[in-house]
């Protein structure tokens, strides 16, 4: 199958809700980027005043004006595995159905209208369009372009066109996950007294975390809440042998103002009194900092209007924030329609996405 | 393959630790014991003073001498699975190695020279043999003997020829086995506030189970240990949702003055104030009181010699007690030896039971 008939390349002339369709009929399940990254290059590389530069099926396209400041427009090709849900279709009631039509094919529109519309921003731009965000955190291309080339990704703030509704959803939190283990002695449950439970030494653990009071914080006035959670439980060798091990895994969300470092001697100190025979960082991904104080941000807060909302749960804005360029999440999409089999977008919100866009980079 | 010329006629001539060594290598896996029960039962027949039945693979037989008591002398045929052990060996040290010398060829062995070396004894004998102890409890042999003929199984007193280093074992303790649940309500990890955590439901479970004081008890002299355990713990969805479900597996073992009802109330007690939303008996196995003041059974003691022990552990004993038959475990093998790879009896010993069970049944 010669695939380059199949897709034929992006028309960047359409309107915002139409190139959403036309990006939905074209797969991009993760691992499976190539050919729509080959397509958004080659419509980028059609504007003049772009440079477009490709790392694997990264693709980044910058202005070059000298602005005073440079912001960021950033999305990701991917989708989850498409659900029977692709052609995409229009309903009577304006939703625009389909996979990826809102996490995040609506958003990739909005990038591919502004870099194709806006020849002249007041601020310079860099779009940035990246694979695999769907999967693991060591497969994503954002990931893999901040390490091979950060300074493709350098500017003063960041738009990751993540679905949120339509409004803006400042920073994120971070993740922090541990395993706590706790060990025992086997012995056979009918001589249970040979033995130590390593189930029942993990209930300090459970209550702990069942007494927990997580803390709010208010950033740059978005009020983040933490958790701490456990996620899993496990422990049992056989239904008549005393368990010798039982791990308890647990999450911790945290708000941005506490560092990495800050959040794993939190969760040590949490259970500092508990028998834990091995603590283990499983995952950890810092939070990022709302960055709504910058100027850029208070322009691009103006320009679009509503109210920031503090985003909870972990998004790419930390890689930008790792970075140093404050970040937030502004997209079309509902967040809650994301990854299901009944994705869809109203699609007179893309346009709207767009053209506030478009108003805060050419006022 | 002519599977009766790999296994001869049983020669009950032998002497014990000969004929045990015979029967290890006469293969019989649990599910595989037909064609030892074919030659236990062709061995049996040849004996004029006994009576012989067979249900399956179970071989029921019986003096009919009219004496005042009779006593049930009863084995399993069935090994676990073979582990590179058969043959069998002797070894310098006066050893018998190999899979079911100890659990319990030995114990059979002894069954089958006291039924053909003692056709007078002082009590009626029922000697049984059966399959499939080593599996699940309703493929037991001898629970499927007890359910279509209990008659056969009749008695003042019962020995099992389960190892037990020579000692006599006294009843066995009960078992059960409970599910409790916890449940809570998924939500996204990084929005815990709009779950309800099902593992930290479960924080009470595991706390009452780690303050725990087993009972002891002293029944017929005799000591026995109970414990209340959690032997596997399980909850959770993904590493980043608040799981909806948790279950504890409680296993209970208690000593036989607690009829089946009793055990299962003082679980339901322990946990009532904890927010269990299923209690689930996911399996229940009666103790069996040692039955040692009964005469038979101290005569049996005062023949056999040596301490009475309580048996911990739950063993077909359990069975003649719900016939309303007094049993005792009592065979030549090390119970710590038994389903090892290293399995082994003590070769004297296997003659040295069989001596005390004749010193008893002709005294």
């Amino acid at each position: 199958m010669d695939r380059s008939t199949d897709h034929p390349a992006l028309d960047l002339s359409l309107d915002a809700a139409e190139l959403t369709a036309r990006l939905v009929d074209f797969p991009s399940e993760s691992g499976n980027e190539k050919d729509l990254a080959d397509a958004v290059e080659h419509a980028l590389r059609a504007l003049d005043h772009l440079t477009v530069d490709r790392h694997g099926n990264n693709i980044v396209a910058r202005t070059h004006l000298g602005r005073a400041e440079r912001v960021v427009l950033a999305g990701h090709l991917d989708t989850v595995p498409i659900a029977g849900n692709v052609p995409s279709r229009l309903d009577d009631e304006g939703y625009l159905w389909g996979c990826g039509s809102c996490d995040m094919k609506s958003g990739v529109a909005v990038q591919l209208k502004v870099a194709a519309t806006v020849p002249e921003p007041n601020r310079d731009l860099t779009f940035v369009f990246y694979d695999q965000e769907e999967v693991a955190a060591h497969l994503n291309g954002l990931g893999h372009v901040a390490d091979a080339h950060p300074d493709w990704l350098a500017g003063d703030f960041a738009v990751l066109l993540e679905s949120s509704d339509g409004e803006v959803e400042g920073g994120c939190q971070g993740t922090l996950r541990v395993l706590l283990h706790t060990t025992g002695e086997r012995s056979h449950s009918a001589r249970s007294w040979m033995g130590a439970n390593a189930i029942h030494a993990a209930a300090p653990i459970l209550e702990k975390l069942a007494a927990y009071q997580p803390r709010r914080a208010v950033i740059d006035g978005l009020e983040y809440r933490e958790g701490l959670n456990a996620v899993r439980v496990e422990g049992g060798v056989a239904n008549n042998v005393i368990p010798d091990a039982c791990t308890v895994t647990v999450n911790f969300r945290y708000a941005p103002d506490r560092t990495p470092e800050e959040a794993l001697a939190h969760v040590r100190e949490v259970f500092a009194d508990c028998p834990v025979d091995e603590f283990t960082v499983d995952d950890h991904s810092p939070g990022a900092l709302p960055g709504l104080s910058h100027p850029a941000a208070k322009a691009f807060m103006d320009a679009v209007g509503g109210t920031a909302r503090p985003k909870f749960g972990w998004t790419d804005v930390s890689r930008f924030s790792a970075l140093g360029v404050p970040a937030v999440n502004y997209g079309p999409g509902n967040p809650l329609l994301a990854h299901k089999r009944d994705e869809r977008v109203l699609a007179e919100r893309i346009g709207h996405c767009e053209e506030r866009l478009r108003a805060w980079l050419t006022s």
